[in-house]
Formats: structure tokens, sequence, C-alpha cells
């Protein structure tokens, strides 16, 4: 998926709302709810002014870049954001062990509330922002990037809590970075802003995915615009972005539980009007991962499984989804780079423990959309 | 207690036995059978050569002083003790993030195994070692030092695992160290090479529990004289150290389990001879930590609680214990430190959980050594 109009050169107070709704969607149902993320976004910029925004193609190639983030169980994240001077800690302590001064911020994960974290962490550091994130979307490891993909360590990677606490890994590789930063996570109460990934400006136009928040903001207006104009939000999401609406029903069933820093659990949604008779089975850890409809796989993890209210079309998160919401079921395309081996590898649903190929989305049945 | 005779200057191949076996005595239980650890101390000392052994009030105020150990729970630690260069890892990591070089080696622990590691650590790095510890014996937490009283943080401290992990900890406090570095070490397999509480030379000389290598040379020494000779040991032992005999008798019960990085558990033993009738409950984690004799309190952490095979005076390890030994238990005095209400604090038995006072070991019954 990419912006549908010009891009973003600033982030202002007023950007935040789109933005924040655009980031729900690319969420996948994970990533927490970006809602009290975006209220410490806006104060952030209130205080300190609005954040420069730049393409990742404009960042010199020496520059220092650090993606940021919130890494923990969604259920906890959303209710603790990072309130304090800890994510600057982190990219200070991080400067720190590097011996340089980071020079760009970066986005980890465009997806739900990590699409708040960077721009809080710019607005507080006065450094420039970078239009581009690491996944296109959100995943529940931090493995699941496309720094990944190019060969770039997680490592040095800094954690920093609200209580003082600094944690800096040298971790074999990414894999490693992941385990020991979760019980770390764990211990911290279940969610540590982290800082990750530091990378050259050249690493950034071959690793990142571009112009992510761009298209977040695009995908906030759009929903915004759908409601206005009394369209239906799902179709509209699916029409500009070649995605698919799997099914539009009301939600049945939810079964959920929070362990080891991760929310897992599934969803039973029966199809109503057109959809009739049917039922969608979703399964998700943090993020919606496999979709089935009426037995049969429609959509599955790296593309995007995204539930929206259906007359508002907002986005639900997998640990807000409950008995009797009246839903639509979207797909989205996700990356191209995830649709490789080598992305399939680190975010197909066979790493996820699923016994099942990917298969492209639009490769899926016809769109069930009526 | 203090070493009886001349103070060890340097640590050669042949002193090695003897100070394993002392520190085992200075374990009170736990710290890890010194055994798997010997030979790698006793290898590294053939390839590099012996270790030069520095008196604390010899290390000049500037020095910048590391202890070094292995955390885990000794029934982990004795299988797996570090045979790569992870300690030295450990060493040039604090180094790098202190931008200043490590200087001397310490003991973080002198009882049980990590007796054996700072060893291995100045032979690998050819770095002078320190002729004293942070305990006087065996802790099961690492806020539990001499260093902690002094106001000397475990942070910057460095887990560094034999996979190629290194995790650099800027704690808010000690305990908050040992929360952080538990869970990494649970995650790294239950145990990892760590070096913490960087310190001054000066603060050398005012934290650390002087002498206590000398001080295992000493006590294993005397335990090879008595057996040699065939004298009792633990009476030998208890009549050098200002220590009691406790009970001779027979191993009836052990319980035991290994969770959280811990080994915890109870024993009893069964008088016999002169201690016919009586009956002594042993508490432990990792280390002995409470003894009742007939339901009275006749020892308590911080003193130091040692099981001794009642024929070879070798020390017996809480993960060693079965039914069925002959054992003779001694309790032997710590050091004036922990006597403090601020040791106490942080080692008495309120600290793991029994609602005892600590009394002196002196202060108990009469010995009932016969």
């Amino acid at each position: 998926m990419m912006p549908r109009s010009e891009r973003l050169t600033s982030i202002g107070h007023d950007d935040i709302d789109d933005i924040a709704r655009g980031a729900a969607v690319l969420g996948a149902g994970g990533g927490g709810d970006p809602y009290l993320g975006s209220l410490i976004a806006k104060h952030a910029i209130d205080v300190h002014g609005p954040v420069q925004l730049v393409a990742p193609e404009d960042v010199p190639d020496d520059a220092l870049v650090l993606p940021v983030a919130i890494m923990g169980a969604p259920t906890v994240i959303v209710e603790r954001p990072p309130a304090g001077d800890e994510l600057a800690r982190a990219v200070e302590a991080l400067s720190g062990h590097l011996g340089r001064p980071v020079t760009h911020i970066a986005f980890f994960e465009a997806g739900g509330l990590n699409s708040m974290t960077p721009i809080q962490t710019a607005a507080e550091t006065g450094l420039p922002l970078i239009d581009a994130d690491g996944m296109g979307r959100a995943f529940p490891e931090l493995q699941m990037v496309t720094f990944s993909l190019e060969g770039i360590s997680a490592s040095p990677m800094v954690l920093a809590d609200d209580k003082g606490n600094v944690v800096l890994l040298q971790a074999k590789d990414n894999v490693w970075a992941e385990r020991l930063a979760r019980v770390a996570t764990v211990e911290m109460g279940c969610s540590a802003p982290i800082a990750l990934y530091p990378h050259s400006g050249a690493q950034t136009k071959a690793a990142q995915v571009p112009h992510t928040l761009s298209l977040t903001r695009d995908i906030g207006r759009l929903l915004r615009g759908a409601r206005a104009e009394h369209r239906d939000p799902a179709a509209v999401l699916a029409d500009a972005f070649d995605g698919r609406v799997l099914l539009r029903g009301k939600v049945v069933d939810v079964s959920r539980r929070t362990s080891g820093g991760f929310v897992r659990g599934s969803a039973r949604i029966e199809g109503h009007e057109s959809h009739s008779g049917s039922a969608l089975e979703l399964d998700f850890q943090n993020e919606n991962l496999v979709a089935r409809l009426d037995g049969e796989l429609v959509a599955t993890v790296p593309d995007l499984i995204c539930v929206l209210d259906a007359d508002t079309g907002e986005p639900i998160t997998t640990e807000a989804l409950r008995y009797g919401f009246r839903v639509s079921v979207i797909g989205l395309p996700c990356d191209a780079r995830w649709r490789t081996d080598e992305g399939l590898a680190l975010v197909g649903p066979r790493y996820f423990g699923y016994d099942v190929d990917y298969s492209p989305l639009e490769r899926g049945q016809d769109d069930a959309s009526g």
C-alpha cells in the first residue's frame, strides 16, 4: 500500500487524529489502540512544536537513524504509554553507547500505538522523524521488521522504563534480542519503551517501508470522509488500497488471554445481510493472524486483517473486541517484501504455528463484499 | 573469620584444590560445588600462568575494580561453568561502557563455584586479582553484598552468555539489578556469567570483606590436614573459626525444587552418637538459611550453616544432599558487617521470609559437639 495524496512534511497537533486512526487500521488488530498515545503525542507537539517529517529518500546516507517503540502486551501498553522521559533516555543511552549522536528518529512499527511513540520522541528530542517504518503494519515480535531482511541487527538495543532502569542488549541475533527484551519487558511490568535497530541513512533507503506515516494519515482521512459522507468505510478502504471485504457481521464469541507479554485468542463473527449464513473465525497473537470463512482460509499474516466498526469505520483492536459488536472484516495487502521467501520465513503463517501456506489475499475467493 | 596463616600472593595450579574445598565451606551449602569450576581454573592457570593476588589494602585508590561471578541456580551452574570467552567478554563490555580499562578483577562471592570464576577471569585477562570478596560466604541474590552496604551500585552490570549475547544493565537500584539480571539469566538457560559493582580501589578498602581467598585456602588446608591426621574435621573447623558443631547425624529426608533461578527446599538430619534422640531441620534457598534443633532455632543466615561429610569433612552443597548421608552440621560466624541493622535488613532471616530475629551463633545454646 502506498499513500494516495501528497506526503506529509511535518506533523502538527491537528494531524494526529487522522494518523492515529490510520495507524489503528495498519495495526491489523494489534499494536495497541493509539488513543492514549495520541493524547501524549499532541501534548508533546503542543509543548515542543510540530515535528519535522523527512522522506526516507531525503535522509543523508551518513545519518544515524534510531527507530523507537513500546514493547509489550497491547492490553498493558495502551494503559501505560510513556509519560516520563524514558524515550528520550533510551535515545540518549544508545547515543552514548554508540559514541555519536542519533540524528533521526524512525518508526519501528507504523501500526497501532507505536505510530505515536516516535512522534512523541521526535518532539521531545527535537530530532527530525522519517516518514517510513520497519513493518508497514504491526507485528508481535521485534525481529519481524524489514530491517531484519536487510541484515540490520536489532542490537545494540535499549529498554528504558518509567522507574529509571535502562537495559542495553547486544544480542547474538534478532531472535535472541526478542527473547531477552521480552523477559525484561515482562519484568518491567509488561511494557517498556525500546530503541533498537540503529542504522545509517543509506540503510534507511534500502530497509524501510517508505511513506507509511503519510499512508496512515491518508487512511485516517478516508475513514473520516467516508463517515461524513455516509459511505461504507470498509468498502471505501478496500477499494482504495486493493483490499477486500471478507465479511460483515456480528461478533458472537471472543476468547483471549494475556501471557508472556502477548495477547492470544480467537473470535467468531457471524455474517449478516449479504453474508447471512457465513461465519468467520479469526485467530490473533496481538495482531490478527488468520481468517477462515466457513472453514476456508481467506486471509493470513503477513497480509493485514482488520476489524472495523460496521457503521463508523473505527478500527477495533484485538483487546477491545467484544461480543455483540457489528463489524466489517477487511483484508489489505502487505508490503511486497513480506511476500518473499525470506519475508514469509520471518512473518508467514507457519512461523506462528499454522500448518498452512501463505496465499496472497488477491488470489483468494472473489470479493465477498456485496 | 580471618585467615590463620600468611596470606596468598599468587594462585597457582596446586593452590586450587584447597581454595575450592574452603570455598565450598564458605558456600554454606550454596554457591554451587566448585569442582568443575576448579578444573577450568586449573586449566586457565596452566595456559596463562599463575594469577597475581593483591591484598585489598595494597590496591591503588584510583584502580577500576570489577567483581565477576556466575549467576543462576546452583543445580545448573555447576553443570555449565563458563568454558568459552564469556567472562573476558563481560569484562571487555564493561570497560567499553565505562570508557576506561578495568585494572583489577575481584571476587563477588568467595563461597562456592564463584571462588573459581574470578581466578579463571584473572588468568584469561592477565589482570591482578584482589584477595577479598563482597560476602565472606555465598548468598542467593546479587544485592546481598557488602558493596550494597557502602552504597556502591550493582550497575552498570553486564551479563555475557556462551551464545554470544551481552546484556548491560543500568538498574535503578540493586534490587532492580537482581530482578532484571535474574530474568535474563533464566532466559539464557538458568546460568550466566556476570560482571557488576564496578568500583574504585578506595571503595575496595571500605567495602570488601578482606582476605577471603587466603581464608578459603586456610580452610581447605585445615580440612586436608584433619583428614590426614584422622581428626574430626567438623571439630577442627569449628575450633579454628569460633564456630560450633550443631549436630552429627544422618540425613533422613530432603525435599528440593529448582524454580526462578533458585534451588529451594529443606532437609531433616537425625542425630547419632552423643546427639542421639535429637533432630535438626535445615531450610535452604541456594544456601542453608535456618537450622532448628529439636524445634529450637540454633543458627540463621547470615551466619554460615555448613554440612560436612562426617568422615572426610568434604562440604556438601544443598543440591548434593541425599538421604542416608552421615554428616556434621556446623555453624560459623559471618562477617561483622552482616550483623549490623543494615546488614540484617539485606540478608537477615526476615528478608528470606522467616518470622524470627537473628541471634548470633555464639549466643545460642552451648556447643553441642561432644
